[in-house]
């Protein structure tokens, strides 16, 4: 049965799902810093799902969703394909529930990524960087291994594990005027935006994307889905294209999207290290990308923001130049 | 007078510094890791003083010396030598208080921790990069100015505040097998030793120090005064001597210290930014380097680690060879 068949989650299926996975997830910290709510004359609540396990939000949806399978359906492992954090994240979900993980990755995927998956214990395939070649590769496996597929943000289980940081901020924090969270394929925006919706009163969600990856923000304003095509962006996280299940979702309940400059991202990333001291990737910065670019105004507002996750390779540092 | 002559710290005088500096400082995060726990056998709890004001400790101490003086002692001002995060505490501590702090800088000071201390307020005069210039610099200011010189850590005041990491941590967590922390000039684990003293049963303090910079392991070992000449460490912070009211709490309180090498630190930081997603200062890395190198046994013991700082030079990684 094709995941995308399944409701839309609810309040109680969020729920649910944080029910499901809190044994096996970080309920992270929230940071919070007073010079920069003095810089933007707000109140900033920073979710750090940088420090979550596998150092991504991605271990939610992927815990919700294999924990939701039954036995007879795990005993042949689960598969995907991915070149990032979703990649670890089912891994390490299958480890947990003593499966298999078989991840088709494409060739150029970076050493750190790939021994990343295997310290987890994911079963690697390599492709070729295509996503014809990824999708056909990913096919044979599941046929030759009877796994089954967990797509990292098309499928509603999915969407109700990412939907739980932001459960945990509202929680923890209560009601917000503003929630940011980076859009990519849009399970964690699709999530956000449900528990905004249903835990929290009156507060907007703003999506955030790269310029140059600006698929959803046309998707968005068109209301008509348009594919993202080959993007050059540094926020690798985000150069997917938003899904049947996620984009629904995300026009009934987001309130805009806005785009941010490539330049714009890695000086976030930057001040996030710098003043925050903590480790995000690119893709991580993109929403607060948008208050320094001034696309979003967050002037008197309680402002939360889903610090989406912190992998990055400490070799290739974007604001060195390297001369080797 | 000589702040030395006031006695060491009791309990009380910690909580009373606890009470004085809480509404200026973060109560900050202690993150765990169950990777690292697995790793080694154990159950780390890491106090993220990265996270504080100023991005280190050294708020604490800083804001309780000066929160300590009477109103009469703070109209000129207060003063201190110090290339490091110090001379940012004191300048942030004397903006909360609405008074000046002069900051005496060696001329080869870094230009981040320069417009750091600017950024806080300190006004800075420079010197030549020799303890000497710099003790003959600041006499100066002390006469022209009439400001009050807060010491970086010999000073009782100051291990007060030191100490309300390790008060927290023990508070919040209870009691630690193990708690280990850095040693510099003895300010933060003259503290922290004061507090598993007072505030918890039967917990040992551990202390870490560069193999290159190992003046308290030798004083504390032979104990008898070894002044540190010229150390060639990364650990910046952990440079100094110990300072004659630092010195004999360490003696009395702290059960061992050990040293690791150069390499081990660097390994270490880039081991916590790596899976922790936090930015840490080398100094902020030594104790992990004992675990690392194994110079600190922690199997099966509740270990506590005070994270010192995190103000670090993102354009100077140490992993990364540049080839200006």
């Amino acid at each position: 049965m094709n995941s995308a068949q399944f409701p839309v989650p609810d309040g109680a299926a969020i729920k649910l799902a944080h029910q499901r996975i809190r044994p096996f997830i970080n309920r992270t910290t929230v940071l919070t810093s007073q010079t920069i709510n003095r810089m933007y004359n707000t109140e900033f609540f920073l979710k750090c799902e940088n420090f979550q396990k596998v150092g991504a939000f991605k271990a939610r949806g992927a815990i919700n969703a294999v924990l939701s399978l039954e036995k007879q359906h795990l005993v042949n492992g689960v598969a995907t394909h991915s070149s990032g954090n979703h990649a670890q994240a089912l891994s390490y979900s299958a480890s947990l529930v003593r499966t298999k993980a078989y991840i088709v990755m494409p060739s150029n995927s970076s050493k750190v990524k790939v021994e990343a998956v295997k310290g987890y214990g994911g079963i690697i395939t390599f492709c070729e960087p295509t996503l014809e070649s990824r999708e056909t590769m990913l096919n044979k496996i599941l046929k030759e291994t009877g796994a089954i597929e967990i797509h990292p943000y098309n499928d509603v289980r999915i969407i109700a594990g990412q939907a739980t940081a932001a459960l945990e901020l509202i929680e923890d924090f209560g009601n917000f005027d503003l929630i940011l969270a980076p859009v990519g394929g849009g399970g964690l925006l699709s999530g956000t935006a449900l528990s905004v919706h249903y835990f929290s009163s009156g507060g907007k969600v703003i999506a955030v994307e790269p310029e140059q990856a600006n698929d959803a923000f046309l998707s968005f304003t068109q209301k008509q889905f348009v594919p993202s095509v080959n993007p050059v962006t540094i926020a690798d996280g985000l150069r997917t294209s938003l899904g049947s299940v996620t984009f629904p979702i995300i026009l009934d309940h987001v309130n805009n999207i806005v785009t941010v400059s490539e330049a714009g991202i890695v000086k976030a990333m930057r001040f996030l290290w710098e003043r925050l001291k903590i480790i995000v990737e690119p893709s991580s910065a993109v929403p607060f990308a948008a208050i320094m670019e001034g696309k979003v105004n967050v002037s008197g507002k309680r402002t939360g923001i889903i610090i989406s996750g912190g992998n990055v390779d400490l070799d290739e540092l974007p604001w060195i130049m390297r001369h080797d």
